[in-house]
């Protein structure tokens, strides 16, 4: 693709973590040209004065976010302003003709679901309606066909990836318990006292139990009824990146092994190139996926109990929210999906 | 206490983490003089020439485990080795008429449970037997009359302090999920590949999934039947010190409410001097244990789901092993159970 | 000492993280009775509210701070505030006829030399002068008589303890070259973007390049005249305590060699509970000082450049702040001077 | 470059922390196909069995290294062994008629210097004359004619990419200090117990003071005399990935200003892909640099003292390994030195 076929891609909340992930994702994309960047916090003249790692958007000028001027600067943009803000930007752009992707809550629930977890006055319900879910593995043709792209959250990702091939054998019996746990740049840039190295560093702790607001967008993906609630438990570890979900399933059917579940969750993923199988009896390392798109799944039956542990683990600011983003992009705009994507994770 | 009513304490296994967790606690200590220190890997003429920052123990030499050597310099001997190994030491020596605190799992378990877990040869029975377990809140009567203690472990310290109050009223319901994460410290000193700073940093993941050997420790001192087993996930924090524990419990009758359980809890642990349960709404963090002999509760409710959620934080190398075993010699000597544990946590 | 014969002490500025290291470590002093706290930020009913690892402080309600209610309630006050206000406070309370410890910038330097370095205006020279630099191992004659102390700071400490054996040798030509390294909690309680876990983790490096305020202290203890300036190069490691400091210093005379060096270390600094002089080829670990109120000196010689490296190991909460400042308290009490001072340091 | 004409690349020593790294490079190369791995500790079925995280590189097996084997699969091979071992596998694999490029620090000095400072016998001396120095921005010229490459030091890559535009302008008078950090990565795979999480997490101290083996090779480089003798501080981070290092220096002429000495950088590296030269006032941080090739370089002029100080980040495993490693065979190939080395810096 030629520098002048580029489509002109416009990230508004571009020096929060996700919108400086896109960035170092973009920067190295080649169907596209970042031309439009805002910041509330940050408008400087060149964003490489506050970022200059990113030296290779050298020039690029923050903003502050104007719907007229980002639409004249783009075909496509990214939202990824904080949930009760990004839906409203996201659907003024959608509305004046553009693609939208949109990195918040703002688009994934029903008004009266959203309003109960987010405590924030909705979106209105027809654009909500209008937007795709990206989880990109399970919604592989619905977003093909987008303009208006709700991506998915952090810990749901990461949740679901390990969760729908139960979901869809209906092999899920009662409630399914989630122990979660997340590196802390997934609660943004702050600054909080909460995140801050002297408090969080050798510490650990749940937050927000029992009501973190993924916890909706999760029995929606599934699809099962009310007699399969979800309960999470989310958790800050002392670390930059990285979700790791343990998921706790009563299976429905006594009779199945991981002779079954195994294999199912093989052949559904076995042509993904971000979603990695691994055998029975090793498990996936949280540092395995960070840096990458990628999500790593991991099976046990505990057979004292009957319950079947998944194990998941996905970079939160890539599969959990930019990358993810990306991935759909592409898929949006037909480019093979790994496109920009297939940078290694970092180990060690 | 004059300095030669000190009692004669010796540490077999002094260099490990365990072993080295007792020289900080009993260097304070009024009422004790560590007389024997003992390694197999680091013997050499005085212990501050590898472990400088314990120099208040200078002139502290350390030897070659010898019973009789041992023997004659102390009159109360910490076993601080690895399981396998420590309850052989320690039988002998209290067959020789010393007073024994073993810390490893050698003596908490009948042979063929420990056989199944461990997978090692049991110790005697007899010895076993004799052997009292040292959960201090919970059997502070028989700890005084002990002459040889079976310390708990780290991972059912944490479990068991949540969990008893529930298991006292009948309170629980089918299988018992306990969710554990640990510091690296509770590995040991090793040195092994996945211990290493550049495997474990802004890492995590879960290992030895359903068979951790704590299992069945919890499952015997909760005194439950065969319907309520305990599947138990133990994960590692990218920390040194600390577990963290979330147990899941579906409650026997769906009427009890938060009026009725943290009653229970606080009446129970009231007059505890370690042991602080937090109102509801308030979690524990796990740094606020972390240097101190303490152990913090949570409790919630997951009306959703009818699921108890119950929080447990401990520093894994003080309440979790060596200061529960010093409370534990406290108790057997008749001092001030809070003797030499005041020490606060090392926050932030 | 009888409980009613406790000293009452009152700390400003409770909150901060030096004020809370001060309770840390009061809470076990068997001396003084904490009677008043204040903080501008977390006034409430009951400091364990905002700080429930502090439960044995239980009932001690945090105000904001009014200088008649605090000398009312207070024998000694701790001035925890950051510099610029914390020496009015103490100017004030002194004047009102308390003794009171500093442990701001504020009482440190002429006025004239404060302006330039912290580029704020000085407290009244009169009260300055009256304040007697507390460097415990330097100046224990006149802490021992002084009602007013100014504390010395935590780069200055790690510096100077390091540097004074050769300053009164007069062993220095030429500027000293200070490397410092600083655990983030040096910098205060925030919260500010740059101390945010997800920023410092991984990370390292420089602030305030040549222009560190402790650098005209550090100056002015040594002694030395303007042909030995000192250059101190302050950085941000990505741990919560500890300062590392490498000094390296030319010397006078180029036929000094350990064998003098050495020797005159050992013998000023033998007798001194808190400084711990290692032998030659042991290089002192920050590890070993934290959580405990000392400092590590080691020495090495480098031949090949005729330069002289000394290391210094303090925790910066306690040696660096709360701790030295307690450690002069016992000194003006004519208390034994490790009075509440004895905890170990955490390792590992 | 179609795949039938890809360079066929092998790694003697794959399982170790630049073996793997040059992995996950390569594994994005477009213009190599890795055919050889080898490992003296993992040799198994495959790759992933170990390593599951490089799953792209499945199907390769892991071999015991057989010089035969190696030369007959391989164009080139990258000898990624410890010093001591890894010059005997270049020298032998290029006598053979490979094109190899060694990353240790056995083809850097020459016999009698290499044996004072690696206490190792050298190779053969005619071999090492033929290894050309791959200190890339420096040596462009004679590396594009290499068929052995001597890679250089990490730390030796952050020092001298920092002081080269001094010494070839003749600016530095006397000794030379460096104060250099860095992850631990640096020190290898181990296991070893000064590396574990449990000893070094919140830990720092230095190393081999004034003896690490890359003085020699800095010296050399930088082509100064006896007079200008390299002192260096090597000191470990408790951090994975980086080395950050801070050189002082006095300037032989007290004339030379920022004015001088800043555009004298900037046109030097002002085309260099992997070279950032920050302007005055602003420094260089670690994490900027993690996981990705580059250098960022930040100057200091302190008046005082008249010493500039010269800040030098990299990430040890990339810029200061395997990234100049590859670097290196791409200009040897006489591809574009970028290809395979634009992954972003992975911040936060």
């Amino acid at each position: 693709m030629s520098v002048r076929d580029r489509v002109r891609v416009g990230i508004v909340g571009a020096t929060g973590y996700s919108g400086t992930e896109l960035l170092r994702i973009l920067n190295q994309h080649p169907g596209v040209a970042v031309t439009y960047v805002s910041s509330s916090k940050d408008a400087a003249d060149d964003l490489t004065t506050t970022h200059p790692y990113l030296y290779e958007a050298r020039g690029l000028r923050l903003q502050q976010y104007d719907s007229e001027a980002c639409a004249g600067a783009c075909d496509v943009v990214f939202a990824a302003l904080p949930s009760g803000v990004s839906g409203s930007v996201a659907a003024e752009l959608w509305q004046a003709g553009k693609t939208v992707i949109d990195l918040s809550g703002d688009l994934r629930l029903p008004a009266a679901v959203y309003r109960e977890w987010y405590n924030k006055p909705p979106v209105d319900e027809t654009v909500r309606a209008a937007a795709v879910y990206g989880l990109t593995e399970w919604h592989r043709q619905e977003i093909g066909n987008a303009n208006l792209l709700s991506n998915p959250g952090c810990y749901a990702t990461a949740a679901l990836l390990a969760l729908k091939p139960l979901a869809v054998n209906d092999w899920i019996e009662g409630p399914v318990l989630i122990d979660a746990k997340s590196g802390v740049s997934g609660a943004g840039k702050g600054p909080a006292l909460n995140q801050q190295l002297s408090e969080l560093a050798e510490n650990f702790y749940p937050y927000k139990v029992g009501r973190h607001q993924h916890t909706p967008e999760i029995e929606q993906e599934l699809g099962l009824g009310e007699e399969n609630p979800v309960l999470m438990t989310t958790q800050l570890l002392p670390i930059v990146r990285g979700i790791y979900s343990v998921a706790y399933v009563k299976l429905r059917d006594a009779e199945l092994s991981m002779e079954d579940i195994l294999p199912a969750y093989q052949a559904r993923y076995r042509d993904e190139p971000f979603i990695y199988v691994h055998p029975v009896g090793q498990i996936p390392e949280l540092k395995h996926v960070r840096g990458s798109n990628r999500c790593h799944l991991g099976l046990h039956l505990d057979e004292r109990t009957n319950t079947l542990l998944v194990f998941s683990a996905v970079d939160n600011l890539q599969k959990g929210a930019s990358g993810q983003a990306v991935q759909n992009l592409n898929r949006m705009m037909g480019w093979a999906e790994t496109e920009g994507l297939l940078t290694q994770p970092l180990y060690p």
